[in-house]
């Protein structure tokens, strides 16, 4: 009908949950553009209602109905929504039912479960290991690497960085990286610091073209960013990894959450923590 | 039945959609204990029947069929997944068919498409957000405040950091952070470096006991983790929000994500990226 169709990600809580669901749907269609917008924190009938009136002006103002993806606990508050002018889809409304004839149980209809503090050991694992990958970032310091469950080695602006916090905040894995320097390059061998920790070792790499581009926006026409640097640290950096047996991953068009995932599995990590 | 009940979340992709949804829905099952794994990158018929023997080995052992979450774009591994013995949940099965009639499109089956590299425009905005949240951690420097979106303030542990590190990663929102020293607090000012951002600042506070508790574990015993300490600093920050005019929340028992949730739509500040 229109290019640009209007989806609202509605949850009685953040809507972290509703919009990962809802952005996984999406992408399955091509060629379409949508305008997103998250209604968080909609837990009682009165906000619902502010909600539907939301989602109604849309209707009123292009014509096209919005698509209303939501993650609602509260029956009141979702039949309230339901009456919105849009195609409704509740993930909790959908699976609730399959699963407490599994598991034999009522579910709680509480507020607040997911991406709350419902667990606060595991809640604490994920901020202690934010905190170790930061205090543990770009080789800062390696006294600490007999806690760390991997440590990233790689280039500069390889993909190290954004990795591990990632794999910090969302599995409460403890992430170091190192960065690998000309002179670790022009050397050939395995930085003194992190020989006694080989097991842990994972290698990024990145085609030299895209290194490039990435270091071009950080310091334009440097040195550093010269397409023949990047070849020649790409290589160095790859004939490294297998002379030490070190297992890689090209991170060209990888998300963190790819990388992430790879590094988890290839290393045999198990995610400490639910997300 | 028993006590401890096997899931697996499956995906021929990262995993985190299914890990998502899935835990957000368990968490609904009040005092059930579960024991969770990821099974990634199941994209072909093969791995899905790899997969299946893994499902089908836990019922061989336990009795209890496990419950599985799955997010599979293709429909030929799916039927595969199905006829594993667990109770069998697929998002995009149960979803993909009225966003398709809704759309007037069929949905592209394409792999990796959730948290993979779709848009490297939104891409790139959370990697750069990420390294910018990182540079301008902890008040290490000031000079980067007219590209915040916005900019943290409170005690030491009062959260600044991995919600900063978190509404980047998963928002591309531009984020700093700036610790509220015992100068601050004594001198009764904002600190200067923060004057010409009022607009941007955001406070975070805690509950004194609770942040006693959280430096105790980083210092113990020290004068930093000294209940008396934690009481005078958190209301001082308190009466220096107020004083200001800086709006604020405790953090005490909300998660980074109901943390990040809250300062964005309070600062309202729109979500860059999709997550």
């Amino acid at each position: 009908m229109d290019s640009k169709r209007t989806v609202f990600f509605v949850s009685d809580q953040t809507g972290v949950t509703a919009e990962t669901m809802g952005h996984s749907l999406l992408t399955q269609f091509d060629g379409l553009d949508f305008k997103v917008s998250t209604l968080p924190f909609i837990s009682t009938v009165d906000k619902a209602e502010e909600a539907v009136r939301k989602i109604n002006s849309v209707v009123a103002g292009s014509g096209a109905r919005p698509i209303v993806f939501s993650t609602m606990v509260n029956d009141d508050v979702r039949e309230v929504l339901k009456r919105a002018d849009c195609l409704y889809l509740d993930f909790f409304d959908a699976f609730l039912g399959p699963l407490e004839q599994e598991l034999g149980q009522a579910s709680s209809h509480a507020l607040g479960r997911a991406h709350g503090m419902t667990n606060l050991a595991a809640y604490t694992a994920r901020i202690n290991a934010t905190n170790f990958a930061l205090a543990n970032d770009d080789g800062t310091q390696t006294r600490e690497y007999d806690r760390a469950d991997t440590i990233l080695i790689g280039v500069s602006r390889s993909g190290k960085t954004p990795t591990c916090v990632y794999m910090a905040l969302q599995y409460g894995v403890y992430a170091a990286n190192y960065p690998l320097t000309e002179d670790d390059l022009e050397s050939r061998r395995l930085p003194p610091a992190l020989e006694p920790h080989r097991q842990k070792l994972f290698g990024l790499t990145i085609e030299p073209e895209r290194l490039h581009q990435i270091r071009q926006e950080r310091r334009p026409d440097s040195r550093y960013a010269a397409i023949a640097q990047c070849n020649f640290e790409i290589r160095a950096a790859e004939q490294l990894f297998e002379r030490y047996g070190i297992p890689f991953l090209d991170t060209t068009g990888c998300s963190i959450e790819e990388i992430s995932s790879r590094v988890l599995e290839r290393k045999g990590i198990s995610r400490r923590t639910q997300p």
